[in-house]
């Protein structure tokens, strides 16, 4: 148990512990300003952890992948014009200029910028509409679930929707979204026929995904703790049972917003999302539902399993017990008896030369009527 | 327990495990493209088991029942004008080159394709509106229960409801819907008389029947569960409450989105939908009603059994261990006094011919003594 | 426990078993048409058994009670012109050709004849709209809740309401309605100025308060096992509280849908259905919240008796297992003492006078000190 | 045990046993008539118990409290001009002929004569329209909680609020509504202000307030149960723990449908109720929030508590059973070694001079080793 | 337990008891007028205690503090032509002659007042419509949750927002806003170029901010917990799971209606709320349903852990029965075996000089079936 780190709420909050805690404090000053207004994020400090920016340009008939070296020389550059969509992907939440410098450029709403650097978040959509100060932009959390040895994490990921640009911040560089590349570079692809919010659904339907192979481990484990308990179980039996619950209710908490996030997309009108990306939306909502009501049976089969382990216990004990009961029941009795003809009174029966047959008989015929009426209680 | 194979929920989602895993990887490829382009069917190997396709047209007086075996001639022809309602009927989903011709010949939407070819769906019904690159079209994917040697699968079945034609796919080809076919041979039947709508009622009508046998089996299983545990029960009792419970949820999982699907179906107004199909979809609707009813009132039945079966566990531990306690309270200082006089130190009392009726005496009060506080206590 | 009959649920579904069973399969055939078409009722087959069809014509000024015998030749007349309702009662499922007749006659809908027929339907209210084929009637389904041999049963009630028709289905002549029949034939009543759909309401509010001396038994075999349990409890309250949560079950499960129905009653406008008769049916729908409300009270109620129960069972096992460790406790270090002292080696002690006398008093204060233990610890 | 009356939903139900079963029976005959017309109310036995009336007649500038011996006489004169509001308040239900007088005089609808009668209603608010035969009145039933020797019952109120006139039913005359009577007379009151729902309002608010005393010592009880479970508990916590869960459902089932009354009576327009009133009814509604709060902050509480009894049971089982065992587990083997050395057999050992000493060597090793396993185990 | 003082609600509701209970009653007389007139004020006796008035005046330009002495000369200057928003704040609700003053000049509703006085309070958002007797005002009622000595407490705010004016009632003077107060002072703030909503808002976010130490704390103790679970637990452990379920339930008991409290305000449209403020409020709110989900978390994650606990000890009770079980059944048939030689009577096996020998080989023999018959049912 020692090697089992701290709480499992803050497992799914912290992300990366170390990226995590240098960037935002969990718990708010209270009072403190709501938001953070590009300006403040100098005053964060930025580590010396690698950020990469990549930004990629598509359109139906060209895809360009360019690593951004120099943040502000590129955001001073215009798209090109076959562009129909701007993808900037951001890996690592550490260098603070560089999320300044994409903040300014875009305007970014202030509230927007603190959920993205404070991790731990809901998924949610926000729909900060266009005002004088900001344009109107959609703003979604998502939360990627992540199995690291034996440990379930989550990776918060941000996106920015606009009309023909997509801005996506991730904690870490890692190939999730290696087959949404492959997608774009592949000329016929339905994705490089669409706008930007085909490729959000594209990037949210990869984040889905992820959850399915870790319902498989879920499903493996229930299989080996039902075999565990349907074969009398151990005492470890319960502390994967305990452990199996724990993530199962952490899992949904993450699934469920996803649920109402989706939901959200495919349901409500919003400029940019097109018709087919809602009509797709839906697919994503289907698996989502289809993950929520796996988690739900894995609930009420994980509870089935811990009742009918406690019950095997207490029949086990029954058994124990009633053993015990009968060996005493018999023993117990005899032993004064024999205790009895042991005491160095003067005891008439210690004369004959009958008496200790006659003994035996006695003890025989004491432990016969005993069985007979275990026997007709049922416990023999 | 050993022949109890893999995880009851991969049970539900497997269908026949070797049709579905050639078919379909269980967990997508994260960031794959969503949905299945009909150009893509091909890619997918098909395996040489047989695929049977069947076509009934039919009208109010006429009705004839077609195996197709060249399916690019049958769909390059066009149908008999007496022909109000055209059934295709797809058994068996592994020759992606039959599958192909109908999603190209029909424009079938990518995603319903995908959804039809993946097993374990989710029931529902999804509308892919008429758009300039598909025509509109109802997609339904519904799960018909089976019992297979003890355990309970489920086979998906997809229908593609179009104005006059409805398009069917079934993993198997078996004898379920030929009640329907009978129906659609019998001149006079209402059947013969209605729309496509309303034989798509038939076959979900077909469908939810399947799940009486089911319960009714159940019934006899809860019956005999609870014979077993009001007669005190034994240790197995558990382990049937617990794959009980198992198949209660997995069937209520199964049960519960084809309540949402017929409700949807009875209650939206959809252009392929007639007024007829949908008062009679109410009547299906009520079924599934029913069975939902019978699933709680079932599940509510077997954790009252539960509750009932642990407390006579409980209650008979509480006997066995009162009488080990009056045996044990008994003679436990009986063989202490024994044990005393048999002690080989200068004894008093060893000495007088009085002792030993008298240490009868003593052990017959000591005995009634205690007999009269276990009644006081109402042990005995 | 082998005078208990099959199962719960099956007790309320099957009605009668003789009657129901010979009317219909609980399962209907997987794939059969929907409905039951007039013409198909003649091959269902007629039982012997007597059926009474009672015509009851009223208006403000008169009432007429006339027991029908031939059928055919009844519904042939037209109908007095004084009569502002007629209330055809028909009382037993087993004659098809009178349930054909009066089907034929007033233009039943098939699906409604085969929910009539089919014993065992969940409460509700169909509106079959008015079609070319068959007039608008409202078709009801109601279950009458009955104790045969401290048994839970339900009836069936069908009932169509037509303009100034009411055509009602019962399985077993009894006297249900007498009160109602009391209430037509006294000139003053409030029903006789009423129209058809209040005659309904009179019906339904009869069904009703049928709950309520089923209610008062459950309230006394509450009140039983409250005492029972409260008194200690013997293993006999296990299983009445186990038959008792599964009546609460199986009753809340006739009269949820009751409620529904009801509550549509007096909310939806329906051509057939009064102000008044509205305003009077929120009465019932008033009374089957309490019953419901009284049902979830009663459920809460037994939930905390067991919860009692089962720890008073704790709590005893605990008495006697601490009664079990005092006994143990004090007499088996004393025994294994006197047991040294019974040794037949050369035991200095043995050849002192004072041993003896010793012996006990250090039985006393071994004595001693374990009861002070047993003190402290709350023991004794 | 013995000193408990019935069942405690009866308690609920019956006010006063006496003035309850003579007023009206708790089950009404099947199929009577619903509702009870004026007419009818003579029928009903009176019996001589005291019946008050009292007429409140106020404006902004004098108030006047009349007690009317003669109802007829007082029904047929017309109220003063400068009365604004008209109370009419009648305490005691056992004189039909007074409730007749009123119910021909102001038109009751006769439904809401018989909820008044029929005491154990649930509270709710009926709108009767004006029909040619009513004229429209706001029908209110509601319950007051009180605690009499040590049991809670509920007294029924029932109000009709009209225009201008408030007539009052209650069951028995007591100083409920003192502190109301007192801000009629005071000459300044907001209440002589505002117009009869305003008097509606107070009385409910009256009502609402009698739950907070009750309310308070449920919290005193709830203290004393866990001050007694933390303390280790005994037997009668239990009972009490069943009590006050009992009590608990009984106050939530009254306090529930308060709530939506009052809900109704603050969110809905109706012609009697000013806007004034309705801003001051949320004042009620929101108490009654708080009151449901706490029944649930209550109830949650409890089941916590509860658990803790019952794991703190097991818990001293363990600690009991812990000491049996080590008791039993250090002395039964040591009592067989002496017992061995006690056979008349011819034993080597007993021969030599050493035994002795080295039998309790012997001893103490075993308990050493015993000590030492007990203590690995985490037993000692 | 001593030191632990009274009933958890109470603790909830009586924010710090000297204060509250001088202030108002908590049940207050049934019957009593609804709200407080602000000519009653002056009945309530007003304690010594020192009572802050704070009045901040504060414009894009300027912002002035200004500790209030003398309230009525306070209230009859005017605010500065620069101050955009006007903040007074009151810290101390001793002095009713502050609040009349207050209430007087600001025409606060009677409900109101009441509600500011009366502690323990539901928050809620109550909007007092403009009426000819008082203008328009939003009135807010939020709880602070504080952690003193170990123990969970709330404290009251009471906010009364207008167009340009906030005013805002506190139980004591704390620095709860010091950061608001830092951020008024601040020339270039979001908070100063914003309107009174704005203020109103970052006094809720600071409100809502101090949940999050207390989750932490929460995580911290359910951390140590599950370690003592897992480690086997002591009887301790029960005592902290029933508080930290006490805890966690009056905790969600306060977020839950700040949530509906926040949500309405985000939602609703209000004159007094800019849309910029509705932005913020969600954001507030999203703090709130993560509050909630945690809590949430929390509660299914302690009741694993009570299951775990619980089932720790059954297992932990079942070692202990069988270690005994396994030394009573090898032991007492042996003790039995050597009472009987030990038996005064003439024994023919006691002559025998191979008694002895023959004996332990019989004894061994006995030992060796029995481990063999535990370790087949695998005790051992």
């Amino acid at each position: 148990m020692e090697a089992e780190p701290a709480h499992p709420t803050q497992r799914l909050d912290d992300g990366e512990s170390v990226g995590a805690s240098a960037l935002w404090p969990a718990a708010p000053r209270a009072g403190a300003a709501p938001g953070i207004e590009t300006h403040e994020l100098s005053l964060l400090g930025s580590t010396g952890r690698e950020v990469t920016v990549t930004c990629i340009d598509y359109g139906p008939d060209a895809c360009e992948f360019h690593d951004v070296d120099d943040i502000h020389a590129f955001l001073a550059t215009h798209r090109p014009d076959w562009s129909s969509v701007r993808w900037i992907r951001i890996s690592g939440l550490t260098d603070m200029g560089v999320i300044r410098a994409v903040a300014e450029k875009y305007a970014l709403h202030p509230l927007a910028i603190e959920d993205l650097l404070h991790l731990g978040q809901r998924p949610k959509a926000e729909d900060y509409a266009a005002s004088p100060e900001h344009p109107g932009r959609l703003f979604i959390v998502a939360q990627l679930p992540r199995r690291v040895e034996g440990r379930l994490l989550c990776d918060q990921m941000s996106f920015f929707l606009g009309r023909r640009t997509l801005i996506s911040f991730q904690l870490r560089e890692e190939g999730i979204f290696e087959q949404v590349d492959h997608r774009l570079r592949s000329k016929d692809s339905r994705l490089r026929r669409n706008d930007a919010s085909f490729l959000l659904h594209s990037l949210l339907d990869a984040i889905v995904d992820h959850f399915f192979p870790i319902l498989e481990e879920f499903s493996g484990r229930l299989e080996e703790i039902e075999e565990s308990v349907l074969a009398g179980g151990n005492s470890d039996v319960l502390k994967d049972i305990h452990r199996t619950k724990r993530d199962l209710v952490m899992l949904r908490r993450t699934a469920w917003p996803m649920r109402e996030l989706v939901n959200q997309l495919s349901r409500d009108h919003h400029e940019g999302l097109s018709e087919t990306t809602r009509t797709y939306m839906r697919d994503i909502y289907d698996n989502l539902i289809q993950i929520l009501d796996l988690l739900e049976t894995y609930r009420e089969f994980i509870n089935s399993l811990t009742e009918t382990y406690l019950s095997t216990v207490s029949q086990h004990l029954n058994d124990i017990v009633k053993t015990l009961t009968i060996i005493s029941t018999i023993f117990v009795p005899l032993t004064f008896f024999a205790g009895v003809y042991g005491m160095n009174m003067p005891i008439p029966e210690n004369e004959s030369e009958w008496s200790y047959p006659l003994f035996w008989g006695f003890c025989a015929v004491l432990v016969a009527g005993m069985v007979y009426m275990f026997r007709r209680r049922g416990w023999l």
